[in-house]
């Protein structure tokens, strides 16, 4: 049994410097013994190939990345504890004093949060001396993904829910209740109206939403009893929950009080068929204004599935699906060294070419206002269309940010420019960066040398 | 532009009693205002359905939950704010003076951590004041899923590569950075050998290790200078990145240090063909000891895969898959109020039947030692076997748990326990507990009253 004191594992945000993976460490140091750690670098995020079935992301989670960015260090109890890791036995001990003093001071750019982006374009870009610039790549990375995660997916869910109410109900099925914070911010900017996650509004200001769960049903003796009690103490949102027995007769003990309740919450069983008959149930009562709210392990295609099929239903409940973006749980987001002390850097594995020097994308739209081609062209290089990258961070300094409702407004109207071969929750086209002359020219000067040296004698 | 405060999403873990859902809070409310606050409950926690495609759940996060549960308490602040939402008009303020001084007075029972479970088990008891107790039900829900789906995930992987090295690498895949902590935490007592993530290490004392990143190696003009340098630093630590221009060279160049370095690290193309090669080279270099890490994407699949192609690697490093729990991101895990002042309470809910009052589960073993029989029982009942559930919070104040070791320890010996059917990453086989002949008949009386409402004439 233990006496150890307690661990949490709810860490403090001045000391998350140790928020990244060893080699990040190591690597560090090593530029630190060999001089290089000042040496200016540009490292880039972006999105290798998207998840199988996806047309396009929601960029997400920009402005706690920042923040938490800037305020990442090492506390003198974490330093003090690395020390002792033998794996630094052959450090010079002036390592950790310098890592005691480290914090962000670099540059940096990014695509905006609820910008429509697509695979091998950069997201980010952070310009700072090597071992700075490096520390940051994995909490960037742990910071970005998952947001622009549920925010795609909820983008997916606001296009098949058609203009009807969406909450996000994900608290409980989120991976972890640190995540559920993340996902609540990601998805309101995306389209939804709300979240049922208490703690998440209060920190980021949007509207918190809820119904009954079935043990309040449960709690009583009657379930008409239980409706009773909770309409009169919560007129403004009395929404029943009619599962728990039989779904018939909760819309009867529902559709029964006065005054009207403001909706029932269908959350089993076949909701297409159980809509209709609530309904009508509803409509032959004098009720035709309570509404209808369903939920359920939903995702976008069962929503659009049941608006096809004229289920009337007004507003939707979305947890696991939103909160882990179940088909899609992960990117193939990367953050890569593309140019050193003024010098263009590529990586040949297999598989996995990466873009050499910093960059920019260029947005351009047709007559109709939608996207037309983006191009990816070197930082310096002139490129019609709309430059997507800002300058967010000067030396360690935050920008001004959008707040939250510009955000949202910015999505819906990215989204509006969506061609319609992405759009919708059936497309399967893929759109793809163009990389200007320039950059592909620089590209093939680089992996010259490599190409070169490892082709077979028959082929020279 | 924004000049609202900052917001952080790193909540005080002295004040998530709002990490919850709204519907919490209206239902303590409705429970306060109903003079039911105080009725003793009974919740369960359980896993509905195994997700599809796993045969047995590890079951994790125990001891960070509770550690936070008895922690949840409500600012002077975000009662201040919750009072002001207009949802809570009609509730008397004495609500939130209680919700002020609210802490978690309850009894809890858990399976220990590093369980395997199965599907329609209870996992957890909560014993607590009715309003306590529903209070709770997202904190616990978002505390326990998500570790307990990436346990399960890390102990297939780990039946996968049969007792060959495994690394959490997925510090920057995970939902989030704080998930990252709580993945590397689920996935050590299941069996992996370490984490790269050095919070997570230096929080929970669990092994850190790491290799090099493709940027160390373009940071240098040449590859054998990048390898030499870092050798020469980390001479305990040297594993060389060897794919970043051309693998077969990387080998070579790695192959070639003095004194050998510990490894190579293959993380692109094809790795069964690579790895041969690589050994191939090594042994024919008076490098045999050379050890050989594979990385990149890699999943329970693909490495009983290359294993069974005869791969000679040593070591796996397994970020995205494991951290994500790709395949299976979710649990369907839910809490479910199964007694109220003293007597059973059921729920109907189409597919979602919920056995009544508080539950213990009895396991038996085969004389092969392996898993025969789970039980859910009344927990008064006697039966046959070990019981699963033990005391581990009583009265609002936490038992001494097991030590992370031990935890380990107990996680290998019922990984062991698995009947063969349900071992190995492609078994497919179903194990569901039986219920006492006493559960089903309380079932059933609860049940009946709501059947009969709903019976058809002809039917009586």
């Amino acid at each position: 049994m233990s006496d150890d004191p307690p661990v949490s594992l709810w860490p403090e945000p001045t000391a998350l410097g140790p928020l990244t993976d060893l080699y990040q460490l190591t690597m560090m140091a090593g530029y630190v013994a060999n001089g290089m750690d000042e040496l200016p670098a540009t490292f880039e995020l972006f999105v290798r190939r998207l998840p199988k079935g996806r047309t396009y992301l929601v960029f997400a989670g920009l402005e706690q990345a920042l923040r938490d960015l800037l305020g990442l260090a090492f506390s003198p109890g974490q330093i003090d504890a690395l020390q002792r890791w033998p794996v630094f036995d052959a450090v010079d001990p002036s390592f950790f004093s310098w890592l005691g003093r480290l914090r962000f001071r670099g540059d940096v750019w990014a695509v905006p949060e609820g910008t429509v982006v697509f695979e091998g374009e950069p997201l980010v870009r952070v310009q700072a001396p090597l071992a700075l610039a490096q520390w940051v790549e994995t909490f960037l990375l742990a910071s970005l993904g998952y947001p622009t995660s549920v925010a795609s997916k909820a983008a997916r869910i606001v296009a098949a829910a058609g203009g009807r109410s969406l909450y996000d109900f994900g608290a409980r099925r989120a991976p972890g209740p640190h995540a559920s914070l993340l996902a609540a911010r990601a998805a309101y900017p995306a389209g939804f109206d709300g979240t049922s996650n208490v703690e998440a509004s209060l920190r980021i200001g949007i509207p918190c939403a809820g119904t009954m769960a079935h043990s309040w049903v449960q709690s009583f003796d009657q379930e008409a009893q239980a409706f009773s009690a909770f309409a009169h103490l919560f007129p403004t949102a009395s929404t029943m929950l009619v599962d728990t027995y039989d779904t018939a007769r909760g819309v009867e003990h529902a559709g029964a009080l006065d005054p009207p309740v403001r909706a029932v919450r269908l959350d089993s069983g076949d909701l297409l068929t159980l809509s209709r008959a609530a309904r009508a149930f509803l409509d032959a009562h004098g009720r035709s204004a309570v509404r209808i709210f369903a939920s359920g392990d939903l995702d976008e295609f069962q929503i659009a599935r049941l608006l096809a099929g004229g289920a009337p239903i007004d507003a939707f409940g979305i947890g696991t699906e939103l909160v882990t973006s179940r088909d899609a749980p992960a990117l193939a987001m990367v953050y890569k060294l593309v140019e050193l002390d003024g010098r263009g850097r590529i990586k040949l594995s297999s598989g996995k070419i990466t873009y050499p020097r910093a960059k920019q994308v260029y947005r351009t739209f047709g007559p109709d206002g939608r996207i037309a081609r983006d191009t990816v062209t070197l930082v310096d290089e002139a490129a019609e269309g709309e430059p997507l990258l800002e300058h967010v961070v000067r030396g360690g300094v935050l920008e001004p940010l959008p707040r939250l409702g510009e955000v949202r407004d910015r999505c819906r109207a990215q989204l509006e420019s969506l061609p319609p071969e992405l759009r919708g929750v059936e497309a399967l086209s893929t759109f793809r960066p163009t990389y200007s002359q320039a950059v592909r020219a620089v590209a093939e000067e680089l992996a010259k040398p490599y190409r070169e040296a490892t082709r077979a004698p028959d082929e020279t």
